[in-house]
């Protein structure tokens, strides 16, 4: 990712730690080796559908399971900065039906520190490498902010 | 439910709040009344599978939709009963994947109010329904001395 123009940095799959968490949720699933071969910025292409696009994804049948993948990579992806962030361990759940709604929970002990309902999960995307970037690290500040202050919720 | 000797007391399904929740749970999902005239020992008597039986029920292929209609009911009870018991709303989350294994989380604002890790969905079931009364009972309780002793996290 390079800068668009001089005024608005873009933001960088190769210094952004969030995206590189992703990048490794990735490779870490990548049992034949498929993206070997493929760049940082490939493997995140997925993740950017602009809105129009996605409006015309079809809610019809069930979310389809690279698009699981994909949920699953970007919390998981969360879940491991945080644990960076804080040293305590983050475990992920996602309770999605097949009408694409649900809800995703990254928590440590007992204290949930992500929780995000989900609807029309078929249609996960974002606008820009930039949006996927800034809602991973606004969910990861919160969730380390939320560790901290409970800490002893953490532990049990 | 009847006693079968005159030393313990079985467990009575008109009695226990927390059987009674599972059976108003059944009757809620009921849409097209299949168990209108089923009273509520014959609709509680799926979740008694003797140890034998449940050793039997085989681990090859996605968990039946009947047994995890019963695994959430079971859970929704709890949460019923906890929220009964604190005025705290209480949400239900499972996780099972297709090999039956997976989480299931009752949470109450940013509190986890019960959390299990789940092996072998596919044999969901109690020796008896004392067992099953017992464990329902074990869970609400841990359930609401946490919302009790984390009163702040479940307000967040």
């Amino acid at each position: 990712m390079t800068a668009l123009n001089g005024v608005a940095p873009a933001v960088s799959t190769e210094t952004s730690p969030f995206l590189q968490a992703i990048v490794q949720q990735i490779r870490a699933n990548d049992t034949f080796g498929t993206y070997r071969n493929w760049n940082d910025d490939l493997l995140l292409k997925p993740y950017v559908i602009p809105k129009k696009e996605r409006r015309e994804i079809t809610l019809d049948g069930a979310v389809d399971i690279a698009t699981m993948s994909r949920i699953l990579a970007f919390y998981r992806a969360i879940a491991a900065r945080i644990e960076i962030e804080t040293g305590q361990l983050a475990q992920v759940v996602l309770d999605i039906n097949t009408e694409g709604f649900g809800w995703a929970i990254i928590f440590s002990g007992r204290l949930i520190l992500v929780l995000k309902t989900i609807r029309d999960a078929h249609r996960f995307g974002f606008d820009t490498i930039e949006k996927l970037n800034a809602e991973g690290e606004k969910l990861i500040q919160k969730g380390v902010e939320l560790a901290k202050a409970h800490a002893e919720v953490c532990d049990l």
